[in-house]
């Protein structure tokens, strides 16, 4: 059987963990050797961060769009800011800044306020002899670098007051921020300045599409410039602009999903070291169209018993942070989560984040704040994960309500409605006008038009009266100012008609899951770190073969050629049985090469020695627990192959695969 | 066996074309309902232009990175313009454009100039009595709306001279292309008005990074304001600035290539009409670094037959646009491809291009001219393909040398180069001033320095001098400036010493074949359509099974409930093979669903109905013949799962399963 391994042996180590992405270029900071020129929150992945992108990627495509045959979408980053403007970023999607009253340094009001009041409750702890408590898991805001402060003993109700405080801080308007500013004294931890009162900082960025006052602004549709365009912040937009040709191609029908992959960008105040606030980043999103009146979901059933961790609002308004744990099925039924397709993709997302290899035990979905909610969101919960800086929002799913095809729709004219064919036409009477055109306008000439509105303006009451009075002969209409017009049976009568209305006409309401998939993709480096029980040093990335950049290193003995048929061989067989393999055959001992490895994540080690050559035999090695055991090329080949696909596990391999004592090699 | 088929009954029909792609959505001008606000070349591709992309780029993937063992990378679009003033982009990348001395109206300048001399030689064609011809093969330039000119014969010489220029076109700088207007007197066709002289107009978007003012630009590296910024116009630089860690993860071994997929802005002047010129794009570059004194290629025996169609600098120079057919061994052989590396993946674009779809009589490969070279390369060919607008560049396959990593190295300090570990190290024999720095610091105090200077910067015929000189005793030494210094043996002796070098540094040299994929898919789409020889309106889109967006359609005969269990199970198993379906049960006529698939280049139906329930068979359907064919269902799954990966062809499928004549139909 599979040896045992102790992953828990070191406690995680962040210093070595970042060594370790660093020095195998999992991600650099871009322009790395420009000195980062004042350009923080920009990353480049490197192969193996790439890799382990795409996998994500590939995976979330197989686990969502296929799956539930959503319709892919590939929208422009670019984007002309009317857009923006109707759909209320120009004016929204905004951070609060103070700067600082000296030097002019821009900070993020809620950050500096988080950060102080942090700082001072760890003082606080330091005073009254408890040592200074780790990063507690609920310390959403990450420490500034500057805002440690003084031992000092706070009273008891003041610890409360800022323990409530920070609870509750994605929830603080702008004018709220300035005055816990004023009220607690808050400087900027690196200068012991004062702030200024919060401002808003967009957070898009801006750029001109076109030589420069080429167009000159005559679009119908524009009141910013015409070239004014920003890069989008999300790629929702692009979802919602292109809603009638999606349904158009979904053949009319309703629900359904477009998905789409690709980068977005936000302008932040102030990005934090790696990948957790970056100012470039690559999203996947889902804009789910349902019916506003029906969100139930036909799948729900498979998902129903699904128990998560939820963190109400009213637990947080009420400045605590206690999570409870609830099957999906029964949070709908008690209206914690509000509907059976909120939380159908609230238990996929929860699916897809255990399948790529996240924690379970670190996972929870919090709800929005009333004031912490998107401009656009009439409810949200985020799936947030633990790190080492605190929980980390790495999916939002909002219920957006009509919002946005509704504010485009009512900018362009343009109709973002699902028709839908009734089963059973509504048949409805009425009480209608009809006229004669030619008498009319002989009669009334240039009043004609005035004439016929005051009619058509009638409730039905007034209607049946005048009908009554036609019906007698003429009578007298009087228009607002005053005016009389005379009305005859041979200007108009009213009639009974009966209407049948066969379509219903809506906007749908949109459910949308939005993954960050840097964030995402950190997050799971750091559930997969450990390091060997004997050995601190010696680093292991223990993600699953679904998502690890390589699944199998083909370790040749040396660089000799009598090796390079056979690893061309297990190579090319790999290759066609779908599984990505490379070789290592550089100028260093196995076991370096084996370590180096770990390092990369990668599942599975094949070596090829002199047995290979002389009994066309192989070692199979599974990384986490080390262990080796010896086959024929062709069984180990088949053996791994089922490994990486999942059919089978180590423990599975290893009834089939003899242990290697080394006995069986050649020398 | 198979039916023959005549897709060439009717000729390219464009319009017919642009309307299927535009009534299936495989894309769509953006922000179509705000009326598209002045900002032309900019697409969104809907669900199967995004899955035909998509494709694209997995085969791309597999032919290029993971078949080669590239490196991939994932960089940022945004970057900060020190990195483009470096690589000359700031300076360099621009267009010529020309203003309509009253409208103020922007045009390219060789757009202009190019349409108006197409324009008056068609006059003058019409004015001989010959037929206005259609468009050119080698019509590089599209005709703008306006550019028709009256029917006015023209001097045989002159049309001559127009010929030559239009050969030449993209060889022309801008004052070249200001001496042109005036000469022949060309004006902005669409007002009649005369153009001013040529400006160069850049091609990148600009933005700012983080609050306005922030940074104050404090950095060593900076001449432009710190928080400038652009959007990359190609993804190469991302590559070039990771170069020293692509370099340690690839062991310090030469030759290697990174490779990466993703988002690249140009700020065109003139975008065209459809995905040819657009303002934002996706890319897929390979920076293949070489060692600029060997770049043969292991590989190149596996390409060196494959015969090419190419169009050489020479030729066009002279005013010509001959081709020649010529495989790339003789190519690389006499010296028209400058050598393997850079044949290689010439071929292996070729490859590419064929594997995807794309004819290869419509395919040429076309060497730069030398104003028209991109102003870091030293020698390019483009894969051209012939579409209705002309020859379109789709791949550029450029050797860009060193320039790049050179610049980068010296602008920031930062060594982008190769250290190799000589086999036999060269050992050489130098003689060496030994200096005894104490007495040379008292005897001449300030003065050291000089005097060191002095001696070291003689050559080896001095030094011996010098030698014997100082063996004999006291000598004197005289700087520029006519100052003497006397030197002793006390001060220094000069030594015979024997120097081993063991490494050799070098920067390599980059060869870069880089991607423009939504040209590709665009032409690829021309390439594949064609209308039924029976209906004209039928057009079909016979797109290869490896790009093609959906492999089968799974077709019931209806919405009934009793076809459902059987869909699903088709549905499933065709997934568990890895082949992407999908479900129409819209309620039309098979027939009209079948002809909406074909539309969409969906190669294989199958059709679920009565018999398939009570005798578990079903019929298979072929796109372009629309034979149908019988089999029990895993019959039929064997068979399509078969005919998608590419193992059997139609013709093969047919042997295996009898013709579908509807008698094996149940009511």
């Amino acid at each position: 059987a599979a040896s045992e391994v102790n992953k828990t042996a070191h406690s995680f180590d962040k210093a070595r963990f970042e060594a370790l992405l660093n020095r195998r270029f999992f991600y650099a900071p871009a322009f790395e050797i420009y000195g980062g020129i004042g350009v923080a929150g920009l990353y480049d992945y490197g192969p193996p961060g790439s890799s382990l992108q795409a996998n994500i990627i590939a995976e979330w495509r197989k686990h969502f769009i296929i799956e539930e045959h959503m319709l892919e979408l590939d929208t422009t980053i670019m984007t002309p800011a009317s857009v923006f403007e109707t759909s209320g970023h120009v004016a929204r999607f905004a951070d609060w800044m103070v700067k600082d009253t000296k030097t002019g340094d821009v900070l993020r009001a809620d950050h500096l306020v988080g950060g102080v009041l942090e700082a001072r409750l760890a003082g606080d702890k330091e005073a009254r002899g408890l040592a200074a408590a780790p990063p507690a898991p609920d310390d959403k805001k990450k420490k500034k670098k500057g805002a440690k402060a003084a031992a000092v003993k706070l009273d008891d109700e003041v610890v409360k007051e800022y323990e409530s405080i920070l609870a509750q801080l994605d929830n603080y308007s702008g004018l709220e921020l300035g005055e816990l500013c004023r009220t607690y004294a808050l400087r900027n931890p690196d200068t012991d300045n004062e702030v200024g009162e919060p401002q808003q900082f967009n957070l898009m960025f801006a750029s001109s599409i076109g030589p420069t006052g080429q167009h000159p602004g005559e679009n119908q549709f524009l009141k910013l410039p015409t070239n004014l365009s920003y890069l989008r912040p999300e790629t929702a937009q692009g979802h919602f602009l292109n809603f009638s040709r999606l349904l158009e191609f979904n053949n009319g029908r309703i629900p359904f999903a477009s998905a789409q992959i690709g980068r977005s960008f936000r302008n932040e105040i102030s990005p934090r070291a790696g990948l957790l606030r970056v100012r470039e980043f690559t999203m996947a999103e889902i804009e789910h169209y349902v019916d506003p009146e029906d969100k139930s979901h036909e799948r729900f059933d498979e998902v129903r018993d699904i128990v998560l961790t939820l963190l109400q609002k009213s637990v947080q308004e009420s400045g605590n942070n206690g999570t409870i744990r609830m099957s999906v099925g029964d949070a709908v039924a008690k209206g914690i989560i509000a509907n059976e397709t909120l939380g159908y993709f609230i238990a996929r997302i929860y699916q897809f984040l255990l399948k790529i290899g996240i924690n379970p035990a670190r996972l929870r979905f919090r709800q929005h704040m009333k004031n912490e909610m998107a401009h656009y969101a009439a409810d949200c919960w985020d799936a947030e994960i633990q790190n080492s800086t605190g929980w980390t929002e790495c999916v939002g799913c909002a219920d957006r309500a009509a919002y946005d095809l509704s504010v485009h729709s009512a900018r362009t004219g343009h109709p973002l409605v699902v028709r839908q064919a009734l089963k059973e036409p509504i048949v409805t009477e009425k009480e209608v006008p009809e006229w004669n055109k030619k008498a009319l306008g002989k009669t009334f000439k240039g009043d004609a038009g005035v004439v016929q509105k005051l009619v058509e303006a009638l409730e039905e009451p007034e209607l049946l009266k005048l009908k009554g009075e036609l019906l007698q002969g003429a009578t007298v209409i009087k228009s607002e100012d005053g005016k009389e017009f005379q009305l005859t049976p041979e200007l108009l009568t009213i009639e009974r008609k009966v209407f049948k209305q066969s379509i219903r006409e809506y906007t749908p309401n949109v459910i949308e899951p939005s993954f960050g998939l840097g964030r995402i993709l950190y997050t799971l480096l750091e559930h997969s770190f450990w390091a060997r029980e004997q050995d601190v040093e010696r680093g292991v990335l223990s993600l699953p073969s679904v998502v690890a950049p390589t699944k199998v290193l083909i370790v040749p003995l040396s660089a000799r050629e009598e090796f390079a048929p056979l690893v061309q061989e297990v190579s090319s067989k790999l290759r066609r049985a779908g599984v990505f393999s490379r070789v290592d055959d550089s100028n260093t001992s196995i076991g370096k090469r084996y370590a180096r490895n770990d390092e990369l994540g990668t599942p599975f080690g094949i070596t090829v020695d002199f047995a290979s050559v002389q009994n066309r035999t192989m070692t199979l090695r599974e990384r986490d627990t080390t262990d080796q055991r010896i086959g024929t090329i062709d069984e180990v080949i088949a053996t791994v192959v089922e490994l990486v696909n999942g059919s089978i596990d180590w423990n599975a391999a290893c009834a089939r695969l003899p242990a290697y004592d080394g006995v069986q090699a050649v020398e």
